[in-house]
């Protein structure tokens, strides 16, 4: 099912240098992904949280979504899994929520200097509150050094957020090794999948990460929805305070159309993993 | 177009008491939403933010939402309109981000003691960060009494965020005399609307408050797609941090086939607003 690590590596550097130009947010829904959204506005779900048998039916097809999502990166159970309104929204969750749920402990958080605008900005409005951020350099392959992860690490840390994959140099950061040293010292490990998460396997529980940011678009699902992988036990505050949706994690009521929409194209990306490398392999080659 | 304050009030106490108990949540959309929704779906929008002609297509259908969304509460211009997750994320956006952005001035809020979760635990979320909040009680018809505003005012105070019309009690707050008494201090004066805008007429620049939180799905739009006001010049910082989309006011490619809808309910709400008053006092009547 999973590539191996070094087989990943090499279709993912070939694969992300410079096809999709436009990547994260103009992929196109997939005919199926259509279909489940149509079929979902057409069918007048209720709320998901309501007691009756509409609302049944609508808690369920939530449910069906979270399991195909849990599968897409092999969470342990689906209740890991938070919708949210996108990849940012995850982003922001993640590093906030850490930051506030652990700010007794310390306000020590580790990045690196190549994130994405939603790491970016989050840590800046951390800084702002008073975290000390430290931005780690890449090495001349555009990768993180995790031994430069170890030497920063303090008793103050309390998460160290970096990238999986990037989408213009198409590196790809040894997020195995970051997490086992994150894991050694009890420090939160978040990771930024939103370029990769359907496209690359992904795999949390092999990888062990505390922490996945992901979003429906980057595998042909619609915008506007994301989900945030969130390992059973990891201590992270909501960004959305008020009900009780999500499993106490994310209040709100849930957009059930998107989420449907994701939901299959989840389960899309799962079973065409292998076959979609191939062709984006082709497309590059094409266009060189 | 707008019903006098007086015949709003009669209306509403009637209509809003106990007809829809799950009301917030559970509306169908309206078989225009759907279409509007089904078209969207197969139009193959790319992201608005992209530069491309599809991308233009698609920043011209969110503008045409925003209009329509303005023009429902008469905002002053369209670029006041944020589109949010929904009514919970528009109201954390309002609290926490007026909080945030103005706690050099002072760090006390005003609200009610009969507001919704999403205020109250915004609201504790801020307490535990240091803020302090005064919870005014409300009197024997469910009204908080502005003077009692007045009174809590102090030059510490941020923010007074008290919600538009309660749906059990069917109450409406005097949300314009509150306003009155915030501009006068200069303090920001935010209103969770969520319950009636789209049910009850609403005048951003009649009522003069800052900040109004409202969602798709009271006027038989879609779940997951709600919008926040921000009167011009208003201090607030944004929920999510990232990008550059919704004028720099919160980051996120946008669920713009949530949008699509939420603007052709926004659109039928205001043609509707009359005839649904009556709708639901007959249905009133009806259960009674």
């Amino acid at each position: 099912m999973h590539a191996s690590p070094i087989l990943t590596r090499n279709i993912e550097v070939i694969a992300m240098t410079s096809i999709n130009f436009d990547h994260i947010s103009a992929n196109p829904l997939l005919p199926e992904v259509k279909e489940a959204m149509i079929a979902a506005i057409n069918h007048d779900y209720h709320n998901p949280s309501s007691q009756h048998r509409a609302g049944e039916q609508a808690a369920e097809a939530l449910e069906r979504a979270r399991e195909s999502v849990a599968k897409l990166i092999n969470a342990a159970m689906p209740k890991e899994i938070v919708f949210t309104s996108g990849g940012t929204e995850s982003i922001n969750h993640a590093i906030k929520g850490v930051a506030l749920a652990n700010a007794e402990k310390g306000k020590h958080i580790i990045t690196s200097n190549i994130e994405h605008n939603a790491v970016i900005r989050s840590l800046r409005r951390l800084k702002a509150a008073g975290f000390n951020v430290t931005s780690l350099s890449v090495d001349g392959t555009g990768r993180v050094n995790p031994q430069d992860i170890a030497d920063a690490l303090s008793d103050e840390t309390v998460l160290v957020s970096i990238m999986h994959a990037n989408n213009e140099t198409g590196t790809l950061q040894p997020v195995e090794e970051i997490a086992q040293i994150c894991r050694d010292r009890k420090v939160i490990f978040h990771t930024d999948a939103v370029d990769s998460v359907g496209v690359l396997p992904f795999d949390v529980q092999k990888t062990g990460i505390d922490l996945l940011s992901f979003a429906s678009n980057t595998f042909y699902g619609p915008t506007g929805v994301g989900g945030l992988y969130i390992r059973r036990g990891t201590r992270v505050f909501p960004l959305l305070d008020g009900g009780v949706q999500e499993n106490n994690k994310r209040a709100g009521t849930e957009n059930l159309i998107g989420i449907i929409g994701m939901g299959k194209a989840a389960e899309l990306a799962r079973r065409d993993m292998e076959s979609n490398f191939a062709h984006v392999k082709k497309l590059k080659e094409k266009f060189i």
